[in-house]
């Protein structure tokens, strides 16, 4: 047990944020809402990118890149957007600082005053649509399939390391299409692409489903989620898929010519995953001893540490334990020897453990003697002996069973915690307990308000695979015709 | 020839804008001196991101992600610094905006203006050195090599796509050392792996040398530079890589304790390439007829172009062509087979000769009968006609000769454009047609200066593998030791 670390069952948000820190994935900078992404939190979004980038362009997408400042004006020109967007956001208004006149450091210098202010993206929409208008001309330029990798920022007041944060890492897809059908399936399409990625890489199950008119994307008709249970019974939104309708053609007049030759304007879809992914990796599976990593996604899925007492042990262990190492990283996993002689074993053990690398092997001089290693498991936290020469098929297989075995426990843990309620008595009970509630609603905003005022739980989605049921909504007892999932959220 | 496209002996720089805008690399956008990258011109700064990546890590270092913004007053920290840097620059003031209270659009809550206004980055030195203060304690955290892929801006006034715009992409590498010589060593590595990538990826033959105080980095004792020469015979710097000695460590007052436990100053360096790459890939090698791309750094390598002429000649070329994509795709080459039917072959032909395709690969009705194809290079424009069968071994073969072709070209130009010249009057003429100089030159600012002012060269750099030799400035004809090398640059 990681020592002075808070337990989840004492503060799960504190427990997060000590993680956060003592598993060096980041840290608060100095500029307000701004984080500094550590090199061993970084390597896991570097997985993590380059896995969506080639999901992205198995399906048929590129990437390219649009500017970070968005003139003010742009982001008036579709009414809801600015709504939902832009308000709490940087803003530059000059473009040069001079030497203070009294010598002490540098002032803005007001002759460098632009314009027209520009803001730097809280998303990208506008100055994309503004683009797309020189790109679209006819049905040929369809569908236009792009997607960036990029910094954002949006002026949250509280900020939580990787979940929230003033500016954040992510990519966002913008595609064009000449039918409002093919945009509705190219918005499913990616739902499901990072539905995928969530299960099988994160170990994360997700509930797919479709948003509220509350809760939809500023500027979309429809908004589709993912969203995941955290430990502690609350929803996280995990990625969106966004139908725009022809909005964001009408703001930025982007039309093009159909076979027939008439004008029409095209039909969007937008979609994004964050750094927030992170957040949400740590909450679904860590525990008290640390970070617990799925295999897929772990910078290092499997450390080497050598016992030993003299040099002449070391160099017969390091000559085995390199040999292990080349065997594996043959098959295409990433291990590490760690042979420092500055810090003991007892020391390594306890790091990798809160760093939470998937499978740890020791190798003493009595292990040379009968050709064994001790391997530990960090998610069971179980130890077995092994002969060295199981290793080269043991190891893919196991870490394959940890893969799957940190999926099986999180949804297990959703499935006990989802429950279906019918008053709002039982809704506020088991609400406190951290679940994941399907109820009936009458499909209003007035009522999914009041109950959100009343006990800050959100109508997460209405889930994709919903079966019609009828019903009366729980709050107002008004006729409903489908149970929809309700919790309270990061 | 590609119809109404400049060529390069009318006017260089306006064909080259062209070139990047019809080529589809990139494009102005309606923010001032920020471009859009395009897909094809952002799949090549994939390549180079990717490949440099790879060597960045082989090379020991590791990514992280510090702060877009900068508060103010740590640009002021270090003297040198804030004089080259920070002054043109992007500055936030307010975080909010509200709705105009003429009910048109949006404007800046002046009621949301920040204490202490942040500098969107131009380069990262003070932000990473003010959070290095917390990660450095011991020689145990040494060396500390870290590398930052990351949007960056500059508000350049004169700005022309990829060579010099206010926003561009790069990756900054900072690192901490315990020793001024270990430093010093990093710098000159980092510089060789720039080389190493200009010259193998690019095809560009690099100049490695130092620059004069007067064109050194803000804030850097040393600055090593590679320096390429461009068609027209100016400088492109490439890439730069600094010993910053100890100047950002007691800006942020970054120490450690020794080996022995005294406290000392920590020593660093930085060093940086960008999309500018991209600018000097076109200018290297592109030519009247379009981008010319060393094969290791274009998107496509290959394309198969059907010629038919009935629905069954089609059908039996792209199952042929099919098989050639295939067999050349196992050997790690890109190929595009492009069978769309609503463009002529004559058209296809034309653009991807102007998009620079390596090689060109045609199969028609007769070629099926004799089982031949006809194969086109795209940097020499010659065709030939060739067995399908011998394509599996000829064209990995084929590329990698016309990578080493592209570098020889471009080696002889900048052999056959390099001088040595011993008067002024030698060196305005001769500068004139392009040219880099070696000439002598008496050690001061005050020179430099006066020929910068005279004739717009400036000093590129001195070269690594300089010989010592005696003489006299050309234009002081004070006594020198050795020849630098000058040349107008971009």
């Amino acid at each position: 047990m990681a020592k002075d670390f808070t337990k989840r069952s004492e503060d799960y948000s504190k427990w997060y944020n000590e993680l956060v820190l003592r598993a060096d994935m980041a840290e608060n900078s100095d500029v307000r809402g701004c984080m500094v992404i550590k090199p061993y939190g970084y390597a896991i979004w570097e997985t993590m990118q380059a896995t969506l980038d080639k999901m992205f362009k198995d399906t048929g997408h590129v990437n390219a890149y649009f500017p970070l400042f968005i003139p003010k004006s742009f982001l008036s020109k579709e009414a809801s957007h600015i709504e939902g967007f832009a308000k709490e956001c940087a803003v530059v208004t000059h473009y040069r600082l001079i030497n203070s006149p009294d010598g002490k450091g540098v002032i803005v210098d007001p002759d460098a005053k632009l314009e027209e202010e520009l803001i730097v993206r809280p998303t990208s929409e506008t100055i994309i649509w503004n683009t797309y208008r020189g790109w679209i001309q006819s049905y040929r330029d369809l569908p236009l399939l792009i997607n960036q990798w990029a910094n954002v920022v949006r002026w949250e007041m509280r900020t939580r390391l990787f979940l929230r944060t003033a500016e954040f890492l992510w990519q966002e897809g913008h595609t064009a299409h000449v039918t409002a059908k093919e945009a509705v399936i190219e918005t499913e399409k990616m739902l499901n692409v990072y539905a995928d990625f969530a299960e099988n890489w994160l170990a994360m199950p997700v509930v797919k489903g479709i948003k509220t008119a509350n809760e939809r994307f500023a500027g979309a008709l429809e908004t589709y989620c993912i969203e995941a249970m955290m430990q502690d019974g609350k929803a996280l939104q995990a990625g969106t898929s966004h139908f725009l309708g022809q909005n964001f053609a009408k703001a930025f007049d982007v039309k093009f010519s159909t076979k027939e030759g008439v004008q029409e304007y095209v039909w969007a879809t937008s979609w994004g995953v964050s750094t927030r992914l992170i957040g949400a990796l740590i909450m679904t599976h860590s525990d008290d001893n640390g970070l617990v990593l799925p295999p897929k996604l772990a910078p290092t899925q499997v450390v080497i540490v050598p016992i030993y007492k003299t040099e002449e042990q070391l160099q017969a262990i390091s000559e085995k334990a390199l040999a292990i190492k080349k065997q594996l990283e043959a098959k295409g996993i990433r291990v590490k020897f760690d042979d420092r002689d500055n810090q003991s074993p007892g020391w390594k053990f306890s790091e990798y453990e809160f760093k939470g690398v998937p499978l740890r092997i020791a190798i003493g001089p009595r292990d040379m003697e009968n050709g064994t290693v001790e391997l530990a498991r960090r998610d069971t936290l179980t130890k077995s002996f092994h002969k060295q020469e199981e290793l080269e098929n043991l190891v893919p297989s196991l870490l394959e069973e940890i893969q799957q075995s940190l999926f099986d426990k999180a949804l297990k843990l959703r499935e006990d915690n989802t429950h279906k309620v019918d008053t709002f008595e039982e809704f506020k009970t088991l609400l406190e307990k951290g679940s994941f509630l399907l109820a009936h609603w009458d499909g209003t905003p007035e009522t999914e308000d009041k109950i959100k005022d009343e006990t800050k739980a959100t109508i997460r989605c209405i889930p994709l695979d919903n079966a019609l049921e009828d019903g009366v909504c729980i709050y107002s007892g008004k006729p409903s015709k489908q149970r929809v999932l309700f919790a309270r959220a990061y």
